[in-house]
């Protein structure tokens, strides 16, 4: 049980140095990491297949073994999103504001590293080199937890990243996967508060209910996307029939994927048989209220009723809810109710509408005339992110390099007392 | 029990309706409030004498006392604060940052309400008033769990602001006493996992770790300060030695307050007698290591020996450790294992060295020639603040009204989808 202790503990020596390496260092190691994921391809295709041949005799779903599935392109895109990491700016030493008090004294806000930061994640692989190269560049040591079913990935891409970080002469202790994945060496790990400066769970609710309930150090929930796409009465309904096909279709199985439809009345009756229809032939299982089934029914679209449970439901596979509403206040009503704050779509011609669901929806990203898949570090322009945080704490959304350090204030003087 | 668990309800209930109030009714509020402390001045101090004389018969020191102590002027102050957190910009609405993308999609950053902010703290009663007004102003309602030595004082402001905030039109649990100081209600409190969005704790060091034990609620610490002054070889003498006296002995009970001075080898013989002199001038006591000692008592200055928990020690008192050091390493070293990482200061004509300390230094504020009693939000141009953090997580160093908010991304376009 000691081992965890003595883990985190070479984090924190090895953080320490990270903290006041140049950006060349850090950099050095970076171009090595991307190379030696590279050179690694078919060792980790190996594993990722052992992987999963396990969950899929286990019974995982698709939406599971999509986000446990690597291939060549996906190692490749693994190796790009390290490099593409090492060409973002160094966040650290960044001065973020400056200003001048009336006694003379000058005030910066400059960046510097959290410290130590623990992913716990579960089934995606690339969890493990996104998260080691954010980490690295913003000068955090990373202790990477992944699940059980990615052992095998994690420990070949892990090893990957050793290599290419001896090789440019940094702390192996840098970038630690953690070597068991069962719960007690976790909950020790979220016990070590003072050694552990930030803990970041992604994955199912009860993954991150159980480190909320555990953690004695600081977590970052990276929760689930209960995402809305509500077309108002304005809405261009062409625009609203691309966006929910879009946000529902493109890929079910991540949390940026709406899991309900919110249509006005006023618009329903021509907008749910399009857009019902384009979402069937993507293969989409409709589960409407009342209204809703009338309507699609009425114009031949196969639906089946809402269970009072599938509103606020993550249904991460090709199934929507889809309910009418009346006007604005009871879509405010409905996604405060049920949203999980993560990501809410309007679709409106409408500006004051507009600025009305961006003012009062309380969720990290906000939508207007855009998909609810735009919710992500690459698609909003952070380079990439370690996930996307649903606490409003310190991040709120995606989480890139700035999201993963700190400021502090330097104040410069010539012998100011008060 | 169920108490503690029906008040935060209606906090949350409170701040929804606040998270969409106007700047304009919040300000209303705020100047209501402002005048009913005002009008309350008498019934205040009463209230504070009782406290007073319950504290000075339980044999409460100095720094306590003058903690908890009201009089005509800093009732006045109280008032004078909420006016000025009136007169600060509101937050909520700010856009941050804004960009555009590519394929054309714009993205803001647009702060919010955290939602509700449980402030625990023990023996300043001003914090009932300033909190209240910060979260006012930042659309957040207000929790405040005060100390049972302040509960009278605290009380009495408390019933001033709620008639100030029910003259306005606001809901009345916009800001809540708790009106129990037992452990019990605490635990409940803090428990509550969904309702109360960001605890923050402020007090010894008993409080923050009972807190930080028990807490499921987000929280971000407001802890000791255990500051250094270090006199580097370069420093001019005559500004270290006024920066030294301000830092320990303008008002010794606070957390900005220097509590070890480390002074370089090659200038100690010089500055230590002047600086003992004029430290003992103001009552201070110092406890020096072996060398101070020999310095002091050389030149004829009352010294103890320092024991080995003397440094690391936040004595919120006159009283001061003294180590002499050899150089900006040990220097640098002894901050990293006895500081607190809540204030750093040093004194040095060297840009070089100030540039190493300000970068390798891990504390919210680090100050170069300047006293380490700036770090504060309004010395720093914050405007009021609720404290000041010692956590690296979503804030660290003085907390104003910004640091009582959180920020959504908002996209706009114009169907966009990926």
């Amino acid at each position: 049980m000691n081992s965890m202790r003595t883990l985190a503990e070479a984090s924190k020596r090895a953080a320490r140095a990270l903290a006041v390496a140049t950006t060349a260092q850090k950099d050095d190691a970076l171009r090595a990491m991307a190379r030696a994921l590279r050179a690694a391809s078919a060792d980790i295709l190996r594993a990722n297949q052992g992987d999963l041949a396990a969950a899929e005799a286990s019974g995982k779903n698709a939406a599971f073994l999509d986000r446990l599935r690597l291939d060549g392109p996906r190692v490749e895109a693994m190796a790009k999103a390290v490099d593409a990491v090492c060409a973002l700016p160094d966040p650290v030493g960044e001065v973020t504001e400056r200003w001048a008090r009336p006694n003379g004294l000058s005030v910066k806000k400059v960046r510097l590293p959290l410290g130590v930061v623990l992913m716990i994640f579960e089934a995606r692989p690339n969890v493990t080199s996104d998260a080691a190269a954010l980490c690295l560049k913003s000068g955090n040591a990373a202790i990477l937890r992944g699940g059980s079913e990615s052992f095998a990935s994690n420990q070949a891409i892990a090893k990957a990243l050793g290599e290419g970080l001896a090789s440019a002469g940094l702390p192996a202790e840098v970038v630690t996967l953690v070597p068991s994945t069962d719960r007690e060496s976790m909950l020790e790990l979220l016990s070590l508060d003072g050694l552990i400066d930030l803990c970041i769970p992604r994955g199912g609710e009860g993954l991150i209910r159980f480190v909320a309930q555990n953690a004695r150090v600081p977590v970052v929930k990276h929760y689930q996307g209960v995402c809305h796409v509500y077309v108002h009465g304005a809405a261009d309904l062409a625009m609203a029939e691309a966006i929910i096909v879009n946000a529902k279709a493109s890929r079910p199985g991540v949390c940026n994927a709406a899991e309900c439809l919110l249509v006005d009345a006023a618009v329903a009756k021509d907008f749910l048989p399009r857009a019902g229809r384009a979402l069937v032939s993507r293969g989409v299982e409709l589960r409407g209220d009342d209204e809703a089934q009338r309507l699609l029914r009425a114009a031949g679209v196969p639906v089946t009723p809402a269970k009072a449970d599938d509103f606020g439901r993550e249904f991460l596979q090709l199934i929507l809810a889809v309910k009418v509403v009346n006007g604005l206040d009871e879509a405010l009503g409905h996604i405060a109710r049920y949203g999980s704050e993560h990501t809410e779509a309007i679709v409106t011609a409408d500006k004051a509408a507009a600025q009305r669901f961006t003012r009062e929806v309380c969720a990290s990203a906000v939508m207007v005339n855009a998909s609810t898949r735009f919710n992500d570090g690459g698609e909003l322009g952070l380079g990439a992110e370690v996930g996307i945080s649903t606490s409003r704490l310190h991040a709120f959304g995606p989480m890139g390099l700035k999201e993963l350090t700190a400021q502090k204030y330097v104040v410069e003087g010539d012998g100011q007392v008060r």
